[in-house]
């Protein structure tokens, strides 16, 4: 459990792993990968950040809802892997901000899960990534983020 | 062919595959993964749907549409592998919804999908997923589906 | 070295690799898949397109911003894999369109790249695909790709 020992020195914890809202699973393996759905900066299924990231929230708002976003990543996760130390490295990260007309600084607001993984796992949780923007995100959430990663 | 047989008695059938409009294929196969290219509600190459959803389309069309694109992934998936019933799993669905300002309900319009799969194969149907928002669709459809699925 | 002997002959050549933006690296290898990260229009981290499709940027100068991202595609590929020719087939590209209200010709645009795979690669170089609008992207971009490509 190194890895959740280093998560409480951060002072970070996950959040319960809630019901999926609809038809589809949180984690899917196939082989050595694990597919993770969509996640957003919700616990208990309820949303704790909301809002359009260059309008009515700022950019290092829009991180911390990344950071929970990335949290519940590690939380279905370790739902698929019962340790989180069976993660060998990140493969991919989609990234979408939903963002106001003019919004450049998408990288920025990923950052906040992109920063977590790295803190956690060292070079083995840099993935490659995609950080772009959308006009609509599910009940309004300024992120959300899906990730490819590789296991033991 | 008894995916195919439950389609039936569903009262659903596959459209046939057209050509790709462009420069890509329908599907790829590499190891056990197939995927499979961006989805529409089209028959024939004609889109059947068109708008953009909260705005001049509601939920239950939109959902209607997804569930025509669901029906054009599993026409390309037949034409890939020959029978349905190869289709071990599904591992991750993406689907886009092209929806009006404050839009906030696309999971449920891409369950029109979801649902179809899950139908069919039950709980080896249900992906991992991702469910957004976006500003426009090619050739102004309301929805995009892509799937990655293990074949045996 | 035949792939970039092709590349030369048709007047392209391949952009420096520059250091990733941010918490990211440009490629990563599973098995025999590559994954490449969201690679916009720019040499030497500068943007040479800039602009809403659609809007004030016409499709004819948007392909040949797909087609520059496509090189960069090329070279983060060359970087991982010492030989483009080491590649086997493009497996899936996702491209991104920031596009005006209305626009639909997604497709054309991310054309500009996808010619480039199949000049280079043949048939092998076709892959499944997804193109699609997005209100905003990095910088001001006006398009993004990633992909996934089989290895040998």
């Amino acid at each position: 459990m190194l890895i959740e020992k280093k998560l409480e020195q951060m002072g970070l914890r996950l959040p319960a792993v809630a019901a999926p809202a609809g038809l589809y699973v949180f984690t899917k393996r196939v082989g050595s990968l694990v597919y993770v759905s969509g996640q957003t900066p919700d616990i208990n299924s309820e949303l704790q950040f909301k809002g359009v990231v260059g309008e009515d929230m700022d950019i290092e708002t829009a991180q911390k809802a990344a950071q929970l976003a990335g949290l519940n990543v590690l939380s279905v996760l370790k739902a698929e892997l019962g340790d989180l130390d069976r993660v060998k490295s990140f493969v991919q990260v989609l990234g979408y901000v939903r963002c106001a007309k003019g919004f450049e600084d998408h990288p920025k607001v990923i950052n906040g899960a992109s920063q977590l993984f790295k803190d956690l796992w060292g070079q083995a949780g840099v993935a490659t990534r995609m950080a772009i923007g959308t006009n609509e995100l599910p009940e309004g959430s300024p992120v959300e983020i899906l990730a490819v990663v590789e296991v033991e």
